[in-house]
């Protein structure tokens, strides 16, 4: 197995050694010598930090940043979005998920949670980048006929290939929403979620007319109570917004073992409300951060989620204590590699070696008397000199490979919108 | 005069030539063969935009980064800020200030309206780094006799030498807040104000106490309408903050054509409240963001700035229709740059020759369909690749002259607190 070794960076303020061997971090001291496969001299100015876990994104949307802005959510839809998706093929979607990866890998991120299709062009991404991510099985009943069996074949093909993928992929079932996926298939996808121990990526609970429809047609259940009653809240469900939680549904997500995914930046920019965060940490909710699709965020830097996680958190809160740095660093990072069972998100010796190397010779990182609410309120993707995933640099001192080509062919793929 | 010539930068989505010669822009075309003493050659993937303009900092407090977190505004700034600013000394202000305007410059920042002490060690510093400020002459009557008597002193002096500044560099009476200035004392500023003609720039209506012990003291004024009676409100007086303003307030300043700094970041985590955005701009206020200090932020950049200004007023405006990327965006250059009589903020001929240079070739800038809309919301400090001011490049290819010796100085001077 190859070996890195990272020379005299920054572990918990300390200048320290870290060997890599194969995909896992073997050993962390003040000083190892050994004659590695590849060396990484820190100098002293360069922190490791777990990296960031999106857990919730639409990747290859990226392609339509910025096309229509600032408009009522169903014209923007309607006008703008759909009509520009209708005409996305698999190899825009593959240019689309190199492009949201390029972004990624710049702002510390190493693992996507995805939902979208040509799923395959998005693997494919993945796979050439070296990166983790976890692509979502679309069931969508609003769809055609032929859609609906198109996505079912398509299931159906990845299931039977789960095996070939890499260590780095993993599937989930991804029904897009309640309002989107009929009873009768939320239940086929939970049977199926259980046969095959795969989690479960749902939409839940993101607007008020999500909650005011759902209440109205199932018998006043709120919509985490409404999925719990098809029995799909589990330790492996992934629930996309949370914005409309009751205090019932946050007790019942933190019973389950449930995962929230909170996106504030798309949450605020839709307009369509606030995830009470400090509420979901006091019962106990496990929560992790994601960016969602590029088109209505439109960063997908973890840097400026986390920092309106907190700033939301606290003004809502009305309390400066609400949502504490380390907090929402965690949600961002080692929570999310949790959710998702990758053994990372801590920088220890045993762990998968993910990990992000932070110029602290930077302004924004100075003063330096806490160097996590200077990630979490001072940082930006500008900091992120270099980024580690499953023990191999995706991005070393700023250069990622093949990046020039990724952003021409992008903007090759978006001319045609 | 020296003459800096742009080659093939992108303006307003078409390549462009900028001539610059002395601190103006000259000429704007397609195509400009001049000898100029300087040549930046844009490669068609640099975009020429008015940099940002910073309403309201305290740009040495950088130095107190992160030194205390999280915590109630009372036990922070006794237990951690108050002990800590007592120990600074001018030779840290300047080591703080240069530290900070590297940060402002890395993020597109030429000019920065500042309020602290030690003003001729920051007046140093921005002359060395070649960017804009104004520096406040500080009242603050809650101090010592002995200070308040130092500050008249100080504040006479640089009266004086006024006329000593370069052109980059202006000053403005800063009495502190209304709650830390007695009512004499605010009215011989505005005396003073009047008689040199400078801008005042205060603290106002910044939490609800603020408002409620106003009005309790002063006959149900509003700190807004207190301001005004004592003839406080013209278009020159910069109020910093106005978290709390009702819709006389906004009425009013919009009839005195008086300035708003807007700090969402600030705003929220100090959990203080949020400006309504959307409101006072639909009364026509002069809105202009600025970042406040490092220590309550904790960043200087504007794009944190900008995003959060634009998503907090769209969620509290329950529309995403509110605060659109434009607006924002002018709020944080040409507003502020009309706020202080700087002749800048547009790249046009005749202009000041105040400009970014953004790199298009970064993930966060594709899909390229909408400018302004990517450095609103997608962009961060990341993608600034030169940054011009008065007709100068104060940074060049990301090179700051001199940041080197500026970032192991300012770590030295945090070292002592």
């Amino acid at each position: 197995m190859s070996t890195i070794l990272l020379k005299n960076v920054i572990l918990n303020q300390n200048p320290t050694d870290v060997l890599i061997r194969g995909n896992r971090f073997e050993k962390i001291a003040t000083q190892i010598d050994f004659q590695a496969d590849e060396i990484y001299d820190g100098g002293g100015h360069i922190a490791i930090v777990p990296p960031f876990y999106n857990t919730h994104t639409h990747a290859a949307m990226t392609l339509l940043r910025g096309y229509g802005e600032d408009m009522e959510l169903f014209t923007w839809l309607s006008k703008c979005i759909w009509p520009a998706e209708a005409k996305l093929t698999g190899e825009d979607i593959y240019w689309g998920s190199r492009l949201a990866i390029c972004e990624m890998i710049r702002s510390g991120t190493v693992f996507f949670n995805d939902m979208y299709w040509h799923q395959a062009a998005t693997i494919k991404a993945v796979k050439e980048s070296g990166i983790r991510a976890a692509i979502g099985l679309l069931t969508l009943s609003l769809a055609s006929n032929e859609i609906r069996q198109q996505n079912k074949r398509n299931n159906a093909a990845f299931l039977e290939q789960r095996n070939e993928l890499p260590e780095t992929l993993q599937l989930t079932f991804a029904p897009h929403a309640i309002y989107t996926v009929e009873t009768e298939e939320l239940r086929e996808v939970q049977a199926q979620a259980e046969e095959y121990g795969l989690p479960i990526h749902i939409h839940a609970s993101e607007t008020q007319k999500e909650v005011d429809d759902c209440m109205a047609q199932h018998n006043g259940m709120t919509p985490i109570a409404y999925l719990d009653s098809l029995g799909m809240l589990n330790d492996r469900t992934l629930l996309a917004h949370c914005v409309k939680l009751s205090s019932s549904d946050m007790e019942l997500i933190a019973r389950r073992r449930s995962v929230i995914a909170h996106m504030p930046c798309s949450n605020h920019k839709l307009a369509s409300g606030r995830f009470n965060f400090d509420a979901a940490q006091k019962a106990n909710c496990r929560i992790t951060l994601g960016t969602d699709g590029a088109s209505s965020n439109n960063s997908l830097s973890m840097f400026g989620e986390m920092k309106l996680a907190a700033l939301a958190a606290k003004e809502s809160a009305n309390s400066p204590e609400a949502a504490k740095a380390q907090t929402v660093f965690d949600a961002a990072t080692r929570n999310g590699a949790e959710a998702f069972g990758i053994d990372a998100g801590v920088i220890a010796e045993g762990k998968l070696a993910d990990a992000q190397l932070i110029e602290l010779d930077h302004p924004a990182m100075i003063a330096d008397f806490d160097l996590t609410a200077n990630l979490l309120y001072a940082a930006d993707s500008s900091v992120v000199e270099s980024l580690l995933c499953n023990g191999r640099f995706v991005m070393k001192h700023r250069i990622i490979p093949g990046e020039k080509e990724v952003l021409q062919a992008a903007r090759r793929c978006c001319r045609k919108l």
